[in-house]
């Protein structure tokens, strides 16, 4: 038993340009290290209430059931899941990634049917064969899809498999974890009955929370239930009592990390949403640029593309992990490896929340000038960020 | 929808001498906003190896399957009821308090045939009773019981629970949420196989950590259940994975809370836990004595009397709600009032981490004799404090 206090806490600077967290602003940590509140004095209540405001501006919604959930990004998955969910309902799952098959999974464990609609990883899902699904059951209760998928790279457009799930009268349950504040996310205007997101990516924030809003439909379908929520942890209706009027004790709120989201928020609304996902597609197409003006192909088509996560195909023979351990050592960046069926074949880079800038652009294709020679991979000196600076330039 | 930003946010200084969350060091706070790191950065993994070593310290065990939960004491006790039971399964719980009921509800929602120990809040649990309760049934899976019970200021003896159920072949669950860090907990000498705690008690960090530990036993019971955990964002298997050698991924791990954890740890291990136990008895003592010197009763008898949260009875005419706003608005000092059965009629006040010290006793019993007057319930000036700084100053 080791009783000895372990070494200082020593935290290197990195640059996070990999599938998240990404890299936090000063103005959210110093939030985040105001004194604790207790959850329910007053001042905080007025400090949740903020939030919840900016949260619905943030998802474009009016939803009342709008709250951040105490964890991280897989959470608000479990939560939307196990709160819409019954034991044998069935869910129709977009399965073309790697957070699609989870899903999947979690639905299976809250003892659902599900029905996986299998696509191509790198592709979005097709509205036809999503349709061919649903109509072989004679009720779907859950239409559950993401909208970004990280481990691909791919933008899924959501407005063809709302309309699906309104004809079909289903929930539509959306994976936002890697657009939101990055990519336009409608909650409202699409028709979006349960939306979650999680605050490491594109909203900048220290992860730990995962934002989520309920449709009143979605709410009226919980409020129905014919059993509660196998989890305490994740039952809306709880988590509701406390956020909602009546300030109900349910768990004691993670406070300083919310004072994060809400200093992180406010940044967010300053900035106003389409500045920001402008931001972010100047920064991912300079970043795209450059990456092809070094000879490096993409695996998502532009029209699907993520602007916040690119997967780049590594070039036959550079070493995957090699690569990543250089980059990071060398020039303090992390970018991320491929997951599931593309392991060892794709790069994955984030550029999110602050990252969506220039210096970051910049800086990653430096270092990838300078690092894929010495791997095996010979490119045109300067070629990269020459491409980038076109499109970041003041004519761009 | 509201798109401007919300007010800057301001936060209060407080003084949390309620429930929890309790003050939080200076080096905690600024640990906290040190910058995110990946969650398979090779740095960020030394920290957690480090991490678990402290904890297991903290726990008094070698339980490999020891980890911090993302999320709040509440996901702790889920974690622990999840991973334990299966459907069908007996729990014997004790329920004498608001903790021990919730625990009960928790194993319900997961299909467990729930039998609980009744037993009068402000009481401990007679094992008698317990072994009743247990000799009943075939198979006991699960005795679980609340160490310290926030909703009562009880500390429940263990020892004689550890027996039993060893005695009965059931595995010993036990909540720590308010215990660990602040009394005595002896996870390996004491045969406990699985026991949560939270970060925001006594071991002074903010909310939204739950650390866990199961031992060797309780973990072979997992190894060999029927079926997947329900929920997968508790699923132990899972977490062990990335904390233990092969780094799977599972959840973006919630550094920064992760960062100020580990500071919190080593402020603790610096102190020594023995001497930090000694320091909340210390605390107590004084604090008692001075509520006592007012002419206020305490609930719970001396021997079960935990010193980290006492609750002491309102006298008969005292508002609560009006003594808390007075102590929460004039003096910045916030405590808790009664919950469930004890609802208007306790205060609950804690002594945890760095609030149990001489200032945060003298301070809040200044604020008594100040306001108790008023609120028509005479004291004798002065008696408070000067009681308790007989059993503060140096010949204490």
């Amino acid at each position: 038993m080791v009783e000895a206090a372990a070494v200082p806490l020593q935290v290197p600077f990195r640059w996070l340009l990999g599938p998240g967290p990404s890299n936090v602003h000063p103005r959210v940590l110093q939030a985040m290290g105001a004194p604790p509140l207790g959850y329910l004095d007053p001042h905080w209540i007025a400090i949740m209430d903020h939030l919840a405001r900016m949260l619905r501006a943030l998802f474009r919604t009016r939803n009342p059931l709008t709250i951040a959930m105490p964890g991280t990004g897989t959470l608000g998955m479990e939560t939307g899941i196990a709160n819409l969910v019954e034991e044998g309902d069935v869910v129709v799952v977009g399965a073309n990634g790697f957070f699609g098959e989870r899903m999947a999974e979690i639905a299976r464990r809250y003892g659902a049917v599900v029905a996986p609609v299998v696509g191509e990883w790198g592709k979005p899902l097709d509205p036809e064969a999503v349709e061919r699904e649903m109509r072989k059951h004679p009720k779907v209760k859950v239409l559950a899809v993401v909208h970004a998928e990280t481990s691909t790279g791919v933008l899924q457009p959501l407005e063809p498999l709302a309309a699906l799930a309104r004809r079909y009268e289903s929930l539509f349950l959306v994976d936002a974890v890697t657009s939101l504040g990055g990519s336009p996310v409608e909650v409202d205007a699409w028709g979006i009955d349960c939306c979650f997101s999680a605050s490491q990516k594109c909203l900048g924030c220290p992860p730990g929370l995962a934002p989520i809003t309920v449709s009143p439909r979605g709410e009226e379908v919980i409020g129905k239930r014919s059993r509660p929520v196998r989890s305490f942890y994740v039952d809306l209706t709880l988590h509701h009592s406390y956020w909602g009027g009546q300030r109900l004790y349910h768990h004691t709120a993670p406070v300083n990390l919310l004072y994060a989201l809400y200093e992180g928020l406010r940044l967010i609304l300053e900035e106003g949403l389409e500045a920001r996902w402008e931001r972010h597609r100047r920064a991912a197409r300079a970043l795209w640029a450059g990456l092809e003006a070094l000879g490096l192909r993409l695996l998502v088509p532009e029209p699907w593309r993520l602007p916040q996560l690119t997967t780049v195909l590594l070039p036959e023979g550079v070493d995957e992990r090699g690569l990543r351990q250089a980059l990071r050592e060398e020039w303090g960046i992390e970018v991320g490896g491929g997951l599931g069926s593309l392991r060892g074949r794709v790069l994955r880079i984030g550029l999110m929340g602050m990252n969506a800038s220039p210096s970051a652009v910049l800086t990653l294709l430096t270092a990838l000038e300078a690092l894929l020679p010495r791997l095996g991979f010979p490119v045109p000196a300067g070629a990269g960020v020459a491409a980038a600076a076109r499109l970041l330039g003041a004519g761009a």
